[in-house]
């Protein structure tokens, strides 16, 4: 490779590494310091650049794309302030264990703590909330340092991608000329076309990336499969419980799992699992309503498990997080990244193994029969609970039945994005069960409501899925930015906007009666949203009650072109038509 | 002090120690784990809330209210993401020595990586950023828990006001319950009415702060006055060069060391001393166009001087920097955080000492006489360049111009935020020096475009000076959600919209001939930006030339709610004026 000056070699080094490593596509914002990895990246044929103005909405957009693929897109910004608007999505990341690669440009070291403008103390900036981290040697026309370079970038993918996904951050300083000016090779700062000494890998690569990295799944440990297998052969009454994950425990395996265990299958609306093909396909109930029905006192009158598998992170229902707490049972979590996710303190086994590995070694034998009157009260459970969600959607309209009608309409596939706060325990207890290939996404790491919207259409952006994102009002206006992605990333997208005029999740929490409640907690806002119509070119739409809806998610799912469609609720109202249908359920468990 | 339960008692008594330490007000954004600490603020009779929905923003506008005024204005928010949204106006707090306190709520340590909800580690979030970092200790009602919670108060306080000022992080734990609910006594969260077993200072605080601080200003070594007063009295040419700085050398302090040393000022736009009334009472001239006419090949004909006196941070001038730089003379910085503000390394002499102290102990005996074709110099240069600015007024308009005219025609007094890229760029070299008093800030610290909204909005809320702030379009749309401050902060605003339809400040740089730099560094985005009128309740005006701008601006002025005034320019042309006047002075400067 030859290159105009040492900053043009290094960036176009790093690039190239990087793709020939799997990178595709690269967020950008504007900025000086940049300029080289910027010019690297857009004038490779091979990467898609989305240009975002705003870093933490870039940050988010590809934290929804590393999330939604697997793989990282790679984010440049200028130095000072720029990268640290990433850090909320880098914490949303290593929280969720999605790959993200931050190469923020810097100054050259000599200009660090000297007052000189833009410089700013960018080293480890995001602390231990990243997997891998290097402050980049400066670029320089040297075999060694380029190899470095190479086996850097392969290092950076391997370690955002590997057995405990996250982000990685790489601060890259680039010293005066930025721009690929042409540096005579007697300059200093020049790259003489003999830099290389024959060296070839340094100077032109390999064939394939530098360093071909690839990392094994963790077998299950045999002994504790053993054990595993001995307490599930002998249990009468058995869970598995999927919580949120990207990728982790596929349909298949949870198909052969079910199939030997013959366990009710608890599925987050985040573990990729409530919805899908396998719905149909498996002989034991797929169960999406416990949220509504499992702090029930019918429920307490239930036996415990004997034993209970956990896939995934903490589950995204507090009703289901009790009663794991309070059963009193063999409670196994299977983690391949070790993490421990255990909001209540109820495992009494951690298996740090492949999920699949660890699911099909339980399954490769017949694990004895279980009590079937426990999976049925399951599906008696799962049928009162969805016949009264569905008793009540013909009563009434609220912020459920949206997440309701939203899952049950989306097509297959679709990629559906729920934002925090309410919209993600609205689609955990009223998002049915479906065969459909929904991939459901939310921000469940941090669980912040900042960002949804970017990381949203960065999801949608790495597919051709339709996209549906179902949000509140505090979380549109918060990345109210992110919508310029809409254009500018060419990403089309149904939008539900739940707006509530504030934080409606705040009449769950005893701080409804406090004289500070209104504008401290629900924080109205009084916010008109349809300007952000004509702001970001997008269709401003309202539905008043649920036909409205019906039509107008249908439609816009049939158009080009991105729809809000808003649908205003009083978040007291809707709280109440929750607690109503738990009611329900409850008074129809107590009797049946 | 009784209260409910402990994490009111710590809640209240942490507000009351800040209030008697001088804090007024808090910035609050909603959350459920910061409970405790919004509702003691929120009863605080003697506390004004700005409640801020997006945390960017909130950061952003405290940063603005602790620029000007010198006091820092408490952030609270929820735990998670919340906390990094902070982290922008921190690097510029750090930065730019602006005092901020942020109280970031956060989980009981038991659940600290443990898979709970929005439970992230926030240990030390803005790492070497801040002034002061405390994980705090867990609410209990204990006598010596409690008095280091008082002193903690006074401490973050004087941390974050210092000598060397800038922000402060306490990170505070609650347990649940966080609403004020009353707990028995004999629950162990509950505070029992005896808790303090009569130690009043733990239970009832002081009369005050619990402790009274203060840090007095360092005086000049003696020796080092001398040194420097010899240096001074033999010089036949000097300077005084007032860089950036929210207070600093006064304009008192200025007028008795120009008065003695004769020297002409050179004063930045963000110093706070190219405008007041002292600019009408030197003898020297007071100089705010050198940005135009230092790197005129007429000035590299002129001697050097014989010494420099610098205060505050690194010019904002590139010209001057440079000039400063390539003089081979006595350098002497003057800075009390002894923070080596030196972007070009030309301080022969560094001073840490309080900036009025250093300056009335070099004034307080005559320092003999200059060559008073020196000053004469300078006086003539700046005639040079102000009558060019107002020739070219006369022909056109630019970018330029409307700092010329904003400068100009803006009140006595005014708070005028200029943002950054050009506008702070273009009040450096066409903001004329006046007798009035213009308050003009900046976010220079780390010179994002970043949270300038917010910030100029929140310096606006401190005073009831009027507020204008000059911004550019990509700035405005960075920190849209900012504008929700004017409705639900109460701050009026005169708002300058430079557009030029992306990032013009590029095309200053080499990067314009480029085949990238259309799209991945001017990043033209096309957004009308009139929505946000009807958006955020402002009145969205344009101004298409000079007349119009001046009937616009001086109206808004006159009137009550915010007015936005869209000028639009092409970057390429303002650009072009800009280099036309600067070859106008040259060539007068030649002739003279």
């Amino acid at each position: 490779m030859t290159a105009p000056n040492v900053n043009t070699l290094w960036a176009e080094t790093l690039v190239e590494e990087l793709v020939a490593g799997g990178v595709d596509a690269v967020c950008l914002s504007p900025g000086s310091r940049s300029t080289p990895l910027t010019v690297a990246f857009a004038e490779h044929p091979d990467v898609e650049v989305f240009s975002h103005l705003d870093e933490r909405s870039a940050a988010f957009f590809a934290l929804g794309r590393g999330r939604r693929t697997g793989t990282p897109t790679p984010l440049v910004c200028t130095s000072g302030t720029a990268a640290a608007n990433y850090h909320p999505a880098v914490i949303e990341a290593t929280q969720s264990g999605v790959p993200l690669l931050l190469l923020t440009a810097d100054r050259p070291p000599e200009l660090i703590d000297s007052g000189a403008n833009q410089t700013v103390d960018q080293e480890k900036l995001y602390g231990d909330a990243v997997r891998w981290y290097r402050d980049m040697p400066e670029p320089e026309a040297e075999p060694r340092k380029v190899r470095m370079l190479r086996t850097t970038a392969a290092r950076a993918l391997a370690a955002s991608t590997g057995s405990d996904p996250g982000p990685v951050h790489l601060n890259c300083r680039f010293r005066k000329p930025l721009e690929p000016t042409r540096v005579p090779a007697d300059h200093p700062a020049g790259v003489p076309d003999d830099w290389a000494g024959g060296d070839r890998a340094a100077e032109t690569g390999r064939d394939g990336p530098f360093v071909t990295t690839s990392e094994g799944g963790a077998t299950p440990d045999a002994a504790a499969v053993e054990r595993l297998r001995d307490a599930v052969a002998a249990a009468d009454r058995g869970l598995l419980v999927a919580g949120p994950a990207d990728g982790g425990l596929s349909a298949d395996a949870l198909e052969r799992l079910a199939a030997a265990t013959g366990f009710p299958v608890l599925a987050d609306p985040l573990s990729d699992l409530r919805f899908g093909p396998h719905v149909e396909r498996l002989d034991v109930p797929v169960c999406g309503g416990y949220d509504g029905y499992l702090g029930s006192d019918a429920v307490a009158g239930w036996s415990d498990p004997d034993v209970v598998l956990r896939f995934g992170a903490s589950p995204t229902s507090k009703p289901l997080r009790r009663y794991l707490r309070d059963a009193d049972c063999r409670q196994v979590v299977v983690d391949p990244t070790g993490g421990w996710p255990e909001a209540e303190f109820t495992a009494t086994d951690l298996i740090v193994a492949d999920e699949d590995a660890t699911a099909d070694a339980l399954a490769a034998e017949p694990l004895g029969d279980i009590d079937t009157a426990w999976r049925e009260r399951f599906a008696t459970a799962e049928r009162v609970h969805w016949d009264a969600v569905a008793a009540t959607l013909d009563e009434t309209y609220w912020e459920g039945g949206v997440l309701a009608d939203a899952t049950a309409l989306a097509p297959d596939p679709t990629t559906l994005f729920v934002s925090n706060s309410m919209p993600v325990r609205d689609a955990d207890r009223f998002g049915r069960p479906r065969a459909a290939d929904l991939t459901v996404l939310g921000n469940r790491g941090a669980s912040g409501i900042d960002g949804i919207t970017s990381t949203a259409l960065g999801a949608g952006s790495a597919t051709d899925d339709p996209l549906v994102l179902v949000t509140g009002d505090l979380a549109y206006y918060h990345d109210m930015n992110g919508l310029l992605a809409l254009g500018r990333c060419g990403v089309d997208a149904t939008v539900v906007l739940l707006n509530n005029d504030g934080g409606g999740i705040f009449h769950v929490l005893p701080i409804e009666d406090h004289p500070t409640f209104e504008e401290q907690f629900r924080t109205p806002h009084g916010l008109d949203f349809e300007p952000t119509g004509a702001l970001y070119a997008l269709d401003f739409e309202r539905a008043t009650d649920r036909r409205e809806f019906g039509e107008r998610f249908g439609a816009s799912l049939d158009r080009d072109g991105t729809q809000v469609i808003e649908v205003r609720f009083d978040a007291g109202d809707s709280h109440a038509v929750r607690e109503r249908v738990a009611e329900r359920v409850a008074d129809r468990l107590a009797d049946a």
